[in-house]
């Protein structure tokens, strides 16, 4: 199954030229899923051939305006597209109640479709939504606002029949679907023919983890553990550990120490601060620590 | 004086890869005004090289995200800048309603510089802001929600003194300053040098009017007679007049008859609708009924 995530943006708060705020696309077997939402997001999205119209779910990690400020566009452009399908919003309860109050950007009570919210949890790691194939999970960072993770978890697949052994034993549909779920198949005489002579197994799920503005933290080390790739904010260079520290964010070396220690297989580092032009560095500090490091930059897919 | 406009984005409410939607910067004497400030037009500023610290009056239309989702970006980057000094928003009330509302996107209260509210008056032509050499003034015009246009008015100059007056007649600085308001000079013997013989006339006071989304106003004819330039809406060709009048908007037909019935020197016109990749259509429709119009493209500056 397809499974690869697409960066809109990997700035932070002050908008550079090069670089749009926070947001990304993660695709999984043909379906968009958008995490954050910064101001102009809509506009990348069109610029990367990103079908806006597919979108159903949309997860918001904090209310900094560098995060979601493109939702109201985002919203409205939608309507106004003539979107009747519900949107599920995974975001900070607050944002509910921004977009419900009387004197919200978008009165959403006009646009014409529904939008349903799931708050995030505060108390850990917390399932957010549950699809054919995938487990969304949030967890809580620690910033200066309440603020949120996700990781994106991949089902394990069913086994694969090897199609050879449905004349051969002649297999019943019932027996398939049992096959399929890992049982033995036993034959009219008795015999017990194992699973691992009926079927191949799946691929291993793959998992991706998205590790937004937050200090350097044990329990995310925890969460993440063992994903395929690990996007971890690393705003700073190492030489400004007082200033991340200052601002609840973290530095290059942070961020691949987490890698690391988690045991993960990939790490992107994005959400930089302003300051940097290129990010070389970073990648350059990042690797010393996690060698397997890639600088996020905007348009950049990677797969997972 | 310097007196000119820039073009951010002339696009409306479908956002185009070509065309921001709306959002323009009016130049005066070294002073800015930002009038409609459409999403991502903080990044359009700087890729205009528009000093946004520069800003100290912001004057929004009316409150359809196409006309203000920017605004939210940008009073939060001006923050996160160092701003200290007051800002002015010349805008509908509820915009104040909203900024101030305990879920505000941006919580105004927490900057570190003061916002002044100028909420724009329903009773016709009214006079929002007035400085030592222009005159602001709001009016309503016709759109779905409460909209208006504004016109920027030079002050008459004063008169010039011809410097050689000043020691052939040994004129006083009190004396001065009576004739570049119009006087006359009165000699100690009695004789009368008329204004005209101390003095050469300045340069007519120019002006500039923006409107706004809107259906065709006899109102705005008054409003804008004699502007040398008049910036005015032109959302469709002449063949969707019957979509211009549900969606309360002008066609180009439309915008170069209010210029043409105004009498002004020069018009303008944008806020085209996303079908629109080439807007030389409706720029040739309005040239048939107003020969001096040009089509706005983003980045297009011109002067007053």
């Amino acid at each position: 199954m397809s499974f690869n995530v697409k960066i809109l943006g990997c700035g932070s708060a002050l908008p550079t030229l090069n670089r749009n705020a926070t947001s990304q696309v993660v695709s999984h077997n043909g379906q968009i899923y958008l995490v954050d939402c910064a101001e102009a997001t809509q506009v990348v999205m069109r610029r990367n051939s990103v079908r806006i119209g597919g979108l159903n779910h949309i997860f918001i990690s904090h209310l900094h305006g560098d995060h979601f400020f493109g939702l109201f566009g985002l919203l409205s452009t939608l309507d106004l597209m003539g979107r009747k399908g519900d949107l599920y919003l995974h975001c900070p309860a607050r944002l509910q109640q921004m977009l419900e109050s009387k004197y919200s950007p978008v009165l959403v009570n006009e646009l014409g479709y529904t939008i349903h919210y799931e708050p995030l949890s505060p108390d850990g790691l917390s399932l957010t939504l549950e699809t054919k194939h995938l487990m969304v999970y949030s967890f809580p960072l620690n910033h200066r606002i309440p603020c949120w993770g996700f990781v994106f978890r991949e089902k394990p697949a069913q086994y694969n029949i090897i199609k050879e052994c449905i004349p051969r034993y002649n297999i019943s549909i019932a027996e398939i679907v049992a096959i399929k779920n890992g049982s033995d198949l036993r034959l009219e005489d008795g015999t017990v023919i194992p699973n691992s002579q009926l079927t191949i197994p799946p691929p291993k799920p793959k998992s991706y983890a998205f590790v937004s503005d937050t200090t350097k933290l044990d329990s995310v080390v925890e969460i993440v553990k063992d994903v395929d790739v690990l996007y971890h904010e690393a705003t700073y260079d190492n030489s400004y550990a007082n200033r991340a520290i200052e601002t609840f964010h973290c530095t290059a070396g942070q961020a691949a120490e987490v890698a690391r220690d988690a045991g993960v297989e990939k790490l992107v580092i994005g959400h930089y601060s302003g300051r940097y032009d290129s990010v070389e560095l970073l990648e350059r500090q990042a690797r010393e620590i996690f060698p397997n490091t890639f600088a996020a930059e905007d348009g950049m897919e990677f797969e997972v």
